[in-house]
């Protein structure tokens, strides 16, 4: 039984399918917050995100790319941002892409859902490294309490991110194909009441028709869906990633809810809560 | 013109080709050590290893992952850990195994080689997300002065490590081989005075039929060879990762150099230094 799959089954029934991508670069921050020190500025900055989005989404995805810029104080950022959306009721996945193994993977993977670490509900994993890299990941996520769940990179939404994922096998099936089979493997260990698992992954909005294709490869998969809004995905793009229930797939979006603004606009925070208003209700027509 | 890629010459002409992998476990602390708050004990751990190892080894790899597991605190031991190596003239490699798209993988990079952030000279990455997510790292090092370096996953040391890496492709052509093409061609721009290149390749040493074979597929690339020592793999093993003129690897130890001892031997600094000793002459002998 996974906690995790059936809260992010709530979240998205409540709240609909959108998950705010908490990528916080400082220049494109509002003006008032960029004369403070960078730690304490993003802070701020995304503690007041997490409020104005709260009506429009249950589910967030802090980048640890852009703490990690800041140091320590920007991972100290990370952890406050972290803490206050567990508090508030969001679901947090951190998008950290971590891969590593054994008892490494087993330190990455108890930084992310450790209660006085990060404590992330999940946490984005990148598979190259096979089985015995993800597997510890998994293992964590299943011993903590209450339950924590993955999502692992079978394809990305970047325009190279075939480069390797699209590469066919002597079988003809590509390696995203064949890496979306281990998942759904992985999965079956961990489902919910809900139907779906706690081992998720990460299908870009740019792909639609590979999308569809691992929609029904991986049936019971809940799917992190990034690229809609500002990286080229249209709400119909991200159609085929959810299940008849509307349920199945979270669709990320980053710059075109937390920056629809310039850092000179006074209006900044109505922008953030028309974007994630539009967003939401978008996301719903086709969920 | 890569600084980055002479110095590493320079420290493995100076001091061999040993790699310090710092991966501080707090339960294998020696015990007088475990008795402070985890990042502190870390951080005096570890500058403490540094000089111990300091005329056996001319590179040290922190593992990014045992650091993060002590929250913000840990992260600040890593940055002093990274700032005095390279105070002492230590070439570091951050093992951090990073790999995202864009924008986010310049934060990471920045992150990595920022003087005021970890100002490592080197870090691992990941290749999963294709060309335009290791690129941004590429520019990154070499935009840095001075230049840095990284090194891409090719073929992990993990018993598992095969699951993908080893998939064959429709050609005949497994996907760790043509990872290496690609590293192989990036590394072609940043070529130093030694005739070696700043992107670098993981090979690890369990497989040496795949490094031999990675060797002479990338005669200008610098190996990181993971896998020496603990996890099974000899001197002998690691042989075929270097080149005629004792260049062209670095062979990695983590535990074996770093935990040769139980936490309640009083004598571990001696253990410390028979053992990176030991490794220093055994690796020198292949090399």
């Amino acid at each position: 039984m996974s906690d995790f799959a059936d809260r992010l089954a709530e979240a998205v029934r409540r709240d609909g399918p959108l998950c705010v991508g908490i990528d916080p670069r400082f220049e494109m921050l509002p003006a008032a917050y960029q004369k403070f020190a960078p730690g304490f500025a993003v802070e701020s900055f995304c503690l007041k995100l997490l409020e104005l989005v709260r009506p429009f989404a249950g589910v967030v995805k802090p980048q640890a790319a852009f703490f990690e810029l800041h140091g320590p104080e920007g991972m100290t950022a990370m952890q406050s941002i972290l803490w206050r959306a567990r508090e508030m009721g969001f679901v947090s996945i951190l998008d950290a892409k971590r891969g590593d193994i054994a008892s490494t993977a087993t330190a990455y993977a108890d930084a992310a859902f450790g209660e006085s670490v990060w404590n992330a509900d999940a946490l984005t994993v990148n598979p190259y490294l096979g089985h015995d890299a993800v597997e510890p990941f998994i293992k964590a996520a299943r011993r903590a309490a209450p339950s924590r769940g993955l999502f692992v990179l079978v394809r990305t939404s970047n325009p190279g991110g075939g480069l390797f994922q699209n590469a066919f096998g002597a079988d003809g099936v590509p390696l995203y194909r064949r890496v979306g089979i281990e998942v759904n493997d992985w999965n079956e260990g961990g489902l919910g009441d809900c139907g779906l698992g706690d081992v998720g992954a990460v299908v870009g909005a740019t792909h639609p028709k590979e999308l569809a294709e691992l929609r029904a490869l991986m049936p019971k998969v809940w799917f992190l869906v990034p690229g809609y809004g500002a990286q080229g995905g249209t709400a119909e793009d991200v159609r085929a990633g959810f299940l008849s229930n509307g349920l199945g797939a979270v669709v990320n979006s980053s710059r075109g809810v937390v920056f629809p603004f310039r850092p000179d606009d006074a209006n900044w925070e109505h922008r953030i809560v028309e974007a994630a208003k539009k967003a939401q209700v978008e996301l719903r027509e086709v969920s």
